[in-house]
């Protein structure tokens, strides 16, 4: 009755969730290791050790939690945030909305500022806001993948130190595609995505955070009943709890640390791939890796622009993996979509809220930011295009980009 | 500096994770679909649909939580829980108290009763429980890994609906390996594992859920901002929240729904893990896998008790997957299990709290529950034994073992 597991090979060319490297998906076929199997917390090591190489710091603690990218952000807040706590939240797009929600389901004092979407804050703003409000924890978007828009955050860090803040920050899309510097950047918590700049399938949100962040987590820990000593049971009776028990990072570190003290079972699976990843970015280098995620950027919007089309949102401050196409007067964005991914087996994504059927919004992310990936969206979207009727220029699109692959 | 992934065989005979089956492993390593590609949502009802098989409901709800098992168990309770709440939990092992740790979390007033570990509960009892307190929910464990037993569950449901309480079981042990009848023991959520007798990787939760529960859940309901319609906004407003956003089940089930409502994303190849470890398990039939573990079990057992080791716990309780041994007086238990890592890359598991360095666990479940299995564990365990100076018969188990196969 159901069918044999056979997916189609897609070029995805999406903001997320995109094609997985073929190393990462060969290393999830490994057999599974007991969870305190001593090779297994060798492999576990050996992830913090190239999550802290990827996020540029010291930190002690960089692991992944178990869940989409959503489940680290929401491990870091929870774990944070206490009820009552004021949180600053600047908001370009649609994420910037989710950690509100998120800060308020635990409980927060949420206060935002907005900008229009397809902008971003001058850092001062945020900063200025910072020393009125003096919140808790200021809680920022990096890459804005609903408008495709990078929010500039090198200041901001200082800022929240100087005005006794903690800085956390969702660098879920830019996370192995553009500069993360997290210790260099006062960062106190970050949380990264797999499925984007990492090749790596979704299921797994790789977070780091400082001494700052882990002695705010630590004031509430508890360890559980059922395998907690007496004295931890004593010591747990004095402190108020976590919001949750899945996402207690006081919890989640003892079970990376070396005392291994059993929370969940770890994916083991997923772990892998997120080891072979990490391996597969190391190696390309971050430097290197971060210049071809400009390049087939410079690359597709070129070849966009040769199209006649107009893209959309502040050039300035543009997301390097994320480019967004106003769609056509009368053109229908759905229908076009549908046809490149059923006749080209090309997935681009749309967006949400009030983007949604205004734009289009290409991703060249991780093993999909690739040269024939590009000449095949920008040459299907030019058939599909004009098969719709669209007023674009034919014939130049493709020949823009080779001029920049070609030089 | 990070070497090629290249994980041992190992023959795994804990109670989780446990070997994942082969054909498993193979489609993790299909390539990414985008998660609202129409082949992937088709997939994504394929799997909703074997899992309503699974757990022998015509529920609606049976899709996975994006998280280890105990993520399903959050999900469920925390959706259902409003602070003040009241929650019965019947303890008889660890799990027990995680269920009491979640609930307490998410500010329920939780009502616990105990049983000796090792023993189950009467129904009788539980059912006079919640009479006496009429709570509105019951969370009770159905296999208890820690100590090896499962508790008889049939009559309690009958008696939540009288009483007006909801019954959540975990069940994380013993989907896939021994009946699960959610309609017919009226059970209203249930979270399974996959690590255990699904032999999936851990890292999804399926749970399934009736219209009891969805009453409950819905009443919460709110749509996030940035996605939401303006009616959905106005709703929201009038709304008390659940109080977490990734395990808002009102949110997930829109995201299973044919509305697709956008939340997480979906973590592909975890789906395809779970996809072909069900049709595995339909495949082979749940009667017919449920024989096989119990088949095993008999044999494992036969094989122990002539090695003349002593069984733990009240046999009547005996869950069939877990088989839980008294570490013989005088014997280093963990000298044992590293001896048997090490030397036969066979691994069995210890147990926590009051149990930890008294019993060994020897899983038999899913694809790690076949033949060659346990006469290596057997056979490893008596020569470990024997090298540790064990006083145990020489040379009876295996034959003991065979003579269950052989018949």
């Amino acid at each position: 009755m159901f069918s044999e597991l056979q997916p189609s090979q897609r070029t995805i060319m999406t903001p997320g969730p995109v094609e997985t490297d073929p190393r990462v998906l060969r290393a999830m076929s490994s057999p599974i290791l007991g969870q305190f199997d001593p090779e297994f917390t060798a492999i576990m090591n050996d992830v913090m050790a190239m999550l802290r190489q990827l996020y540029r710091t010291e930190n002690r603690w960089a692991f992944p939690v178990d869940g989409t990218s959503r489940s680290g952000i929401e491990a870091v807040l929870c774990s944070m945030i206490e009820p009552g706590d004021r949180v600053l939240v600047p908001i370009y797009g649609r994420f910037g909305y989710l950690l509100t929600e998120i800060c308020e389901r635990h409980g927060a004092d949420v206060t935002t500022i907005e900008c229009e979407w397809g902008e971003v804050f001058q850092q001062e703003t945020i900063i200025q806001t910072i020393e009125s409000l003096a919140p808790k924890i200021v809680a920022l978007v990096h890459g804005e993948t609903s408008t495709g828009r990078q929010q500039p955050l090198d200041q901001i860090g200082q800022a929240c130190r100087k005005n006794g803040a903690l800085f956390v920050v969702d660098a879920v899309a830019t996370i192995g595609g553009t500069e993360m510097n997290v210790d260099e950047w006062q960062i106190d918590a970050v949380i990264g995505g797999t499925q984007k700049c990492l090749s790596v399938p979704s299921g797994l949100a790789p977070i780091t955070y400082n001494e700052r962040a882990e002695a705010v987590i630590q004031a509430r820990k508890k360890v559980e009943r059922g395998i907690a000593t007496e004295d931890e049971l004593s010591l747990n009776a004095g402190r108020p709890a976590i919001g949750s028990n899945y996402f207690d990072l006081s919890q989640l570190q003892d079970y990376w640390s070396e005392r291994r003290l059993n929370h969940h079972t770890e994916a083991t699976s997923m772990v892998y791939a997120l080891y072979e990843g990490l391996r597969v970015v190391l190696q390309e280098g971050l430097e290197e890796r971060f210049a071809r995620h400009r390049y087939h950027e410079q690359a597709l919007v070129a070849g966009l622009k040769g199209m006649g089309l107009t893209l959309y949102g502040s050039e300035e401050a543009k997301l390097p993996m994320v480019t967004c196409i106003e769609i056509p007067e009368g053109i229908d964005g759905e229908s076009v979509r549908a046809m490149l991914l059923e006749q080209f087996g090309i997935e681009i994504a749309s967006s949400f809220g009030p983007l949604k059927g205004k734009i289009w919004r290409i991703g060249t992310m991780g093993y999909s930011c690739r040269k024939e990936n590009v000449l095949a969206v920008l040459s299907g979207l030019e058939a599909v295009l004009l098969y719709h009727g669209a007023a674009i220029e034919s014939g130049r699109s493709v020949p823009e980009a080779l001029n920049v692959y070609m030089q």
